[in-house]
């Protein structure tokens, strides 16, 4: 994995996390993107809202960026900027940092979730979709921590992007009703949207779990914790999972595995005499010794293997071998 | 969070996952470490068994290591040497990457298991802990893949660390008894295990998500999926979890703060005449400015003020304050 | 179990489904009580959401009632009615059919949902808690439906119970807006709730698994069926859990258990000579036999016999053994 | 629900627990069965393990039975013949009860483990699943209990059904090798099994939840509880789960019914004049005032509609409304 930082303006650093490409890994070449925007009440940005949340979609298959905003005395336009610079910068680069530049989505918590939200509703090129957890999202807890900033309801649009929102509605620092009217706002502008709001829990859980509490058992909880895996199914529903083809393996192929046949394992086939007979019958005996030789290779099918040497094991042999494989069945 | 490669041998090469400290993560300080063991039948190491595996790991609260150890014409005692050079790596420079060098776990897959097997058994200092994933552990298998290696059951000694270990009953590449003889072993010797054999699934399937399938959808399993988490709670039981104090969270806490209180937040109380007169006869005025102008302060409750300002919300102001806050309440 | 049905009103029907007592299962001699009410726009009641959704909760250790309440021609008054009714019952037998009736929830789907909803909100003596499924809450949808009902989100006050309310933000025949408005009155009267809205899936999901969908792929949905459980966890927050005491286990225990002392069963002690030695030194010859010949008690740790035998295994007893065993440790 | 009790012998005692049929469920026809053995030792039958854990699999949509076998006294012989009997009783009542004769599984704890497994691999006509919770296996624990009984593993054969064991490691009653010496039968005859043996928890879990813990915290553990959903996939992929045909819900239908076409429920339509004179196009009068009065009919999509009606919305006719109402688009 790579992980550097750009200096992206005067404020705004962006640290990259970017997994390393395999060509075992070839079907995640192009990986959905992740930036994140910590709380901190624009006075700060909370360290337990940033590296932690990131490894947890690194976790999930995601490449992530953490974005460290303008705040304290920066005016709001200056962490909007930092957003829009982020956004871009990571689309520009997707070559580089091998992210596809159309699944770039947003998550921020508290005052990071006011900063995605008003991405989400007025960046020139919006996120592909947003997840906020507990966050501001109305024009009225500016003045509080001393900003004037936009009332992120108020301006949601038809661009808005699909939207995965979590809160508590314990909840005492950021009252609960951000989460409702923003939720409305979404529901009367069609905007596909998936919303937790959970009975218990403080303030700034982050991942809920003991790992980021920073030593505070209120900031465990098992309900809470599950936003992570639920907001990682959202985002698939969207962006699709990585692909994957053929069939899942059922119970069917175990039992086709353990009966004769061209599903058998070579080593199973040649450890029986009458099966092993029957290929004497079908294939060369300098193959058949190649094949108890190769440690790896005896532990395929006959199936398997016609995929790597089709011109030995063609058609017409895996028919005659099934054939009188499963006549050995019984 | 620091990523770097050390050169520990001529064949093994140690890669750093190091997650960055924080004064808002200082209950982290400490973390127990995970060194990531690839399969490969000793042949290569396996991209889908390595860095995945270490971002799991990360995202649970564990610092990680990667060993590329010897493969391929390399006997199989320069493979061990490299896996007892990285468990000492890492102790010794337990404090450079915040680790705690007695809660060093292991994990290995396929090959990589025999040789995490192997360090819990013979190690000169042992793991503190061995997760095995579809492990060769019989010496039988070396001669396949043109090795010769150690016995694992046969060497399961009182020394042995707790063993975490899941395979799948339909591997066709390595026999379940593998797993079934090293239990037995186990067992044996007084040694605490858990062991998740489940019924579908081919070898090699690491994490048993899309992420990691490299398309092939017989790769994905969500039974066996589960084994990465059960793995972690394994692990914290027998290294304890980061360490939470206090109480959690429970419903009569925030029926509390919903009544005018010690408890309630101050926003709360200054929003309501009656309540606000109570603030007005055991608080200065000058205070209850104060309160109404900090946006953060605010939402904060008496309780948690007096533990800021102690000197001003001492005891005797407190036990007033809640005896005339609670006669409001009806 | 006793499976019985009660005629209410005319059009009333409550059916009871209640567990057997035992002796061994004494700490749930008083179980939580879920009413069901099914949904089916006030024109029948669907048996999808009426004893699949009882069976769900009864195995989570609730006594459960299925109310099919007026519907068709009959006004909308006459189902609220069976509604009070069912409750009433509920309470006033609570001593036949083993609840604690300040712990009867209601659960209703769609406008089985609304009724529930309107209980809670208007009934004489209300629900405990409510859980709605994909909820009717606004008049409004009476006259499509052909009735005039009340209007519950206008309704709420300081007596209506804890709500959990989940919903699909794709139903296309109950608009979200009846849960956000619902859930917004909640928040304004500062009802204690949790709320799961999911981004997929049609109306009327009921438990969103296969055994119910009647054969339609569409009703299943993975992350939709979580909301059993989850009310589950939300309904033992709010009413508390079956009680347990005494300390669960940990990893301490297991090896406390496999080292000489009080807790090393019986059986393990008279396995080894030494140690066998220790208890000749400190109990009688026959109490020693009957040990050895007692095929349950002999698993047992001396710990565990002091409980059953306390004149025997006294204090001053078991500190010589515990001395002695735990000298023979090392 | 029907729940009844039959005599089937001297001795065993067969309680049904059968779910109502109804046209709406009408998929659920035939049901999986499963038949409860609870353990005691074969000195009495557990409540714990009784009709808890009927009502888990009930929950899952099986049709379940208690068997109260032959104890104490009575010879082995005749708790074996009861185990017949009520597997006899269960496949040849299979109209009456619901269930599929062919899917007829067992699941047995401790003791009642024992005879599961015993049925498993000498019943005239075997069970079609095991599912073994922390079992007696071995023959050697009969005379501890007083009875002479036969040995699992010994008797293993090709005919043994396929098998899901838990257990937990730290049981210090029935020792681990009951369940190892188990699965290694199993996997020298290739009977397809799972197996999760977990670290903590002492003998007699049942389903490991505070419903069941009769109040003893140890009894409680949220690892081992999930050998009951486990156990579910397990036969799921067995005996196949309920029947369900179509699609599953996609985030591309969602955003299909919100844009103008032949999925967006009429009642959209008929909001939007544009989308409106579409319909007046297409469809007589007299069918749009018949939509907009239906209250029901009008949240379905024109698609939903021609499926009951199709000679009045046939294939020609939807192809010119969704062209007309594709070009309202934009």
């Amino acid at each position: 994995m790579q992980v550097f930082t750009e200096e992206l303006t005067a404020t705004g650093r962006l640290t990259a996390y970017v997994q390393d490409p395999s060509d075992e890994l070839a079907s995640a070449a192009t990986r959905p993107a992740m930036l994140v925007l910590p709380g901190g009440g624009y006075r700060f940005c909370s360290d337990r809202e940033a590296e932690p949340v990131a490894l947890a979609y690194l976790a999930q298959g995601f490449n992530c960026f953490v974005l460290r905003y303008a705040v304290g005395e920066h005016p709001w336009t200056d962490s909007f900027a930092d957003g829009v610079a982020a956004l871009e910068w990571i689309r520009d680069h997707a070559d580089e940092v091998n992210i596809d530049p159309e699944k770039v989505a947003v998550v921020g918590f508290s005052a990071g979730g006011h900063l995605a939200a008003s991405l989400g509703v007025s960046a020139p090129r919006r996120p592909d979709a947003l997840v906020l957890g507990y966050p501001v999202t109305l024009a009225e807890f500016g003045p509080p921590v001393g900003k004037e900033f936009i009332d992120c309801p108020s301006h949601v649009d038809e661009l808005t992007p699909p939207t995965f929102l979590f809160s508590t509605q314990g909840d005492t620092l950021v009252p609960i009703r951000n989460s409702l009217r923003f939720l409305t706002a979404l529901a009367e502008h069609d905007i596909a949207f998936e919303s937790h709001i959970y009975l218990l829990g403080p303030h700034g859980l982050s991942l809920a779990t003991a790992a980021v509490a920073n030593g505070r058992a209120a900031m465990v909880d098992d309900s809470v914790s599950q936003w992570l895996t639920d907001s990682v199914t959202f985002l698939r529903r969207i962006f699709g999972d990585f692909a994957v083809a053929g069939e899942a393996e059922v119970y069917a192929d175990l039992l086709e595995r353990r009966r004769p046949g061209l599903d058998m394992p070579v080593n199973r086939l040649l450890a029986d005499d009458a099966l092993t007979a029957v290929l004497d019958t079908h294939l060369p005996a300098e193959v058949i010794a190649a094949l108890r030789s190769d440690g790896l290779a005896w532990s395929l099918s006959l199936r398997d293997l016609s995929g790597h040497q089709p011109e030995l094991l063609n058609a017409r042999v895996l028919e005659g071998l099934e054939r009188d494989l499963h006549a050995v069945r019984n």
